[in-house]
């Protein structure tokens, strides 16, 4: 059966983003979303320049103007993508589901938890999609690793080891106004309260959860700021404790000289552990408890999960474009069963959600809180 | 400037294709192509399903009536994508640029050299583009290993190490029909006189010859089939001569248990050698004589070819499809060049050609001749 | 100019002890020491027998005994090699120090930091050799990171992560017997009040001491023990904070299933990172601020301290056994230094001595107490 | 039971060799020999020194006189170690089989087939051990390779990939005399016809036939000298063909910049794909025909032949000593039961042998053979 191009509108991702241009390769990829509007400035100059050479039609000079118009279209857009900086993520989401418009946003959810909430809330209301683009969830092989732990592959979950390293804040680089990213993602006017945080830690709090199943019942913590002059965070340090008696260390630093985008995670089980690297997605390690280490690779291991989330064949790799494109593929799926008042199918029900964002956010709010605390344990709400 | 997508046709490449897939993805990612129309099938019946599938606009039933028909339109194709068995390159190529038409089109170029041959002539004389895609040439670290080498940071270069290594086809897949691309691959009335040497021996030929900028002047090789009742090569070793007096081997099997798709080039010079695995395309080995590796990476490397070559930073993988990408990226700056009579942008020079096309068949025209005197060694044609 | 064979006594590993053969390859590696004496055993007959067997001159049923008999001897030990469990390092030593022979001594130095602390002035009044076996330091890759961050190749340390997975201990495998080392290593009464935590947390602990120049100010900690019945922890977590602002964690744990002896650290300096993984000792990795990976090799990188602990040539690997070595040519080297007395020699002066033990022994203390206290920051004392 | 060292001697292996005290660290290692007589050197005074300075006992000015002294003594040696220069392999081994001493002799056996087996008649004659330090096939993952392919894991073996890559011989280091290594190494008259050939390319071709069980029935090769003024091939290529039908090639290499000491081995079957590399002697990746890898290590393998040849537990490195330590060990039990006229032991029986050395030979002229026949293929005698 062909299927329709949903239409895509974007709101954020003009010239010198990063993450604009990502989102439209993502959501071309799989053929299955066209951009057609944006508000991809809030210049309007730099909105219209932007819309066009990303070949947009439709340019908006303000998003809440977008959100009426488009919904007043008979060709509307069918999902907005928010890709703006923090402390606009849950205005503009408003606007939009308040419009009736699925919202793919970027993480974290929101700057506060409250916001969160209440955007979780209106979602489910509305009854529309908000997918939360934490793109590694979309990997092939960390959609595997999270059915090796729900088939019982690992056993009971003993730790959890998480780290997100990179090195492009390791100095002062959001002086001066040359690096926009380093800009807003240092201002908490912008980020929010939280800076490492929110931006990649987040990231490993999610990919932590996503792969095992539980996320973790207190943690103790401790923020911390290597560059002078620094208004934000830079590096997060914690332990964390779970339910079933787990225990875990997640690290996430944008200070660690020499690391690219050095997202891994390790889950040790009474029967075996894993471990991936998000810089190597096309494979995944098992070992067995005094065993021999398994690599698992992207196109040969058996799973109707991965193989949903893969388009080459084995030893072709895939990468960050094509996990984040999953995400949109989901969402296609979804958008398509809400309209139609289907049931989610079940092969689009990894996609990360309005609820994983408002857990990122408590996860945030725990951090901070234990931090101030001098690093005392701290119960996660919700967990 | 906002560009114009182009439109793009596509002959073969219908249901149970592996390849037409990878070709509309790759043409779409990078927003320079919308692929329009399609022959995608023999059979009009799965043609028409196939096309309605993929979302594509106009089927034809015959791919000699889609080129007189879209060359006649008014919003016809700019350029052809050939997906089909070798065996049909070279006369829907020859129809296609007989109506005007760009051509990209599979490797290997043609089953006979005289094939190849009479299209490079024919694609100079319509002054069309005629891509190959050799895809492995589109890494961005693939085309850093190709600068390093012109810049002279290996010195002389001394001993090329290339090899492809598979092992779908270790069994009898090709018989009983289920696995169709084992089916014409290893049938030499659609593959041509060549198996596993036109299938992925070529890759290796050619992955060899870009990086570095030298085709070996002569070989002895030895074609081999290890699976019963195959009628074509699965595996073929080769020795190499380089005019400046280099050493070479050259080995590619699909028969080899565990591969999967293994292409490795490694290349030493006088200061320093060399080493790529597509399997991790994000990384690249420098070593200096008697000195420390360095891992380039593909957010890393200062170099302005592989910068082209990306879309995302440093740490955030690209792949195969982002390498096939390329080309059709690459592709689009030619087209556009050569419709308004500009020169080809240097950027998009990396391009393989009809003539890397042409000095494949050569190759595999002395393997051939080679493997038939029982290794003699052979010169090759035009290197 | 040739030199003499010292005479090496040990105490402890007997039949069925894994580090006793250990101790003794590693002495006899490099040439420098000769055993000659022993009490292997608690049980006379045991220790008879494993004498003889390992090919040792005079056996004795008591350690005592031994220290006295040897001390009277003109040919008795020069040194005596310690390799009992831990509850028996202090007296052990003590009873040789007193009879004014120098002492080799596994990790970690004692079950108390008061026995610890009596240890490392007994060793200073009598003017012996006191040195604790942390073999990882022994390499010459671990050494030549510590040279690289001395000579501020890292710049100011911001970041210390080390890590010591292993999973031989993820099941009760001290119950029934049949394990010796699990039986000894789990029982508070010969192991100390440090299960996991002295075992390998204070390897972890001195490695990044050792390397990084710096002891950590303050940690809170976390020690948990997964296995039902065990006595001891057998899991440890911490977050470090030093002096000089830098943040770390340090994670060792004995139920990481699929973990064999993963021993890692990683520094991350305001100008680059080191990585070293001592399952993979022929490699160092070091990584400039924003730039690309250097893979040290052992025969290959420019290091006096490295090519002093080296016995053969880049590329033919060296391991376990020939840390260890190193560790008794420096103790060769030390002995014959204080015997004579000379100065220690300087390519010498990289063997680990009391000094580290007792600041193992602090490390042990702040552990237990921060963990005692649900993770409060507890200061390290003396660091 | 305690085990009698044995005692060893020496010719060759003085000052500024590397492979003398390679020798004597291995056979001393487990503990079977001790080095007590030499002939270090043909200058008699570098002779003593030498000696002296290794703490030898017994210096002798020259290897005849030695060879007739010890046979003389009650408590002269049970073995020699040959590690002369190759064109003394066979004269000194001569003299020693002669005076009913047991031999160990490094590789390549002799500078010419008619001289090695000349030596193996010998050997069998007097009934005494002639072992070969083929070091490669001392590691304990080098023996379960073998045992795998015994066993039938991989099934009917079709491709056989070897190589032995360096970068010391890169540059014309033979000249000026400062490196004594190349000098005699480069030299027809002390090495011998085979250059690159003799010295790593027997050890590649030993260790494929020693994992595989199958030496080449026929080969097709080329020999090369990169270096300007040098007298001696430094660089090898051929292919080959096994009696089964199987493939192979191998490549071996001294002047492959930026290689330390890249011996790999890569086994294909119809079952299952095997691969070593010799700089990461823990680990033997195994993987099926389809199916995903499996890192095998040292110490988790389950192989009684591993067992036999590993010294410490898992995760826990061993090298390049502790593989030649093997075969030193291996040679103590065949010496005991040759003298106890006692049948081999078993697990003593990987031991290389002079017919090893022998077919390294025959392996060595058909290359010479093909090599000057510009390629043409020979078959090898005997195999």
């Amino acid at each position: 059966m062909p299927q329709r191009r949903l239409r895509l509108g974007m709101v954020g991702g003009g010239q010198g983003a990063f993450i604009g241009a990502v989102h439209r390769i993502a959501a071309r990829l799989d053929d299955r979303f066209e951009v057609v509007a944006g508000a991809l400035s809030s210049d309007p100059q730099r909105a219209q320049a932007s819309a066009a050479e990303a070949g947009i039609a439709r340019s908006y000079a303000d998003w809440r103007e977008m959100a009426r118009a488009e919904a007043a279209r008979d060709d509307g857009i069918d999902a907005v993508a928010i890709v703006t900086p923090n402390h606009l993520h849950a205005p503009v989401a408003t606007a939009f589901l308040e419009a009736g418009i699925h919202v793919v946003c970027d993480k974290p959810l929101a700057i506060s938890l409250a916001e969160g909430e209440a955007l979780a809330k209106l979602a489910r209301e509305k009854g529309k999609l908000f997918a939360l683009t934490h793109t590694y969830s979309g990997y092939p092989l960390v959609r595997h690793a999270r059915e090796l732990v729900e088939r019982g592959e690992l056993g009971e979950i003993r730790v959890v080891q998480v780290e997100y390293a990179q090195d492009w804040l390791a100095e002062p680089v959001e002086t001066g106004g040359a690096n926009k990213q380093a800009g807003w993602r240092t201002d908490p006017a912008l980020a929010g309260p939280a800076g490492c945080l929110g931006d990649i830690g987040t990231h490993a709090y999610q990919l932590a959860a996503f792969v095992t199943g539980m996320t973790p019942r207190a943690l103790s913590a401790e923020l911390h700021t290597f560059v002078p002059g620094r208004r934000i965070d830079d590096h997060v340090q914690a332990m964390l404790r779970y339910a079933n008696g787990a225990r875990g260390m997640l690290w996430a630093s944008q200070v660690a000289s020499g690391a690219e985008n050095g997202l891994r995670l390790r889950v040790y089980g009474t029967k075996a552990g894993l471990a991936f690297d998000q810089e190597q997605p096309n494979e995944l390690w098992f070992t067995p408890l005094g065993g021999l280490s398994e690599r698992l690779t992207r196109g040969r291991v058996k799973s109707v999960l991965a193989a949903h989330a893969t388009r080459v064949p084995s030893g072709h790799p895939e990468g960050y474009l094509e996990a984040f494109a999953q995400l949109y593929k989901d969402a296609a799926l979804q958008i398509e069963a809400l309209d139609e008042g289907r049931a989610l199918p079940a092969e689009s029900l990894l996609l990360t959600t309005v609820d994983d964002g408002v857990a990122g956010l408590r996860f945030i709010d725990a951090v901070l809180a234990s931090s101030a605390a001098d690093g005392q344990w701290r119960e996660i709400e919700g967990a």
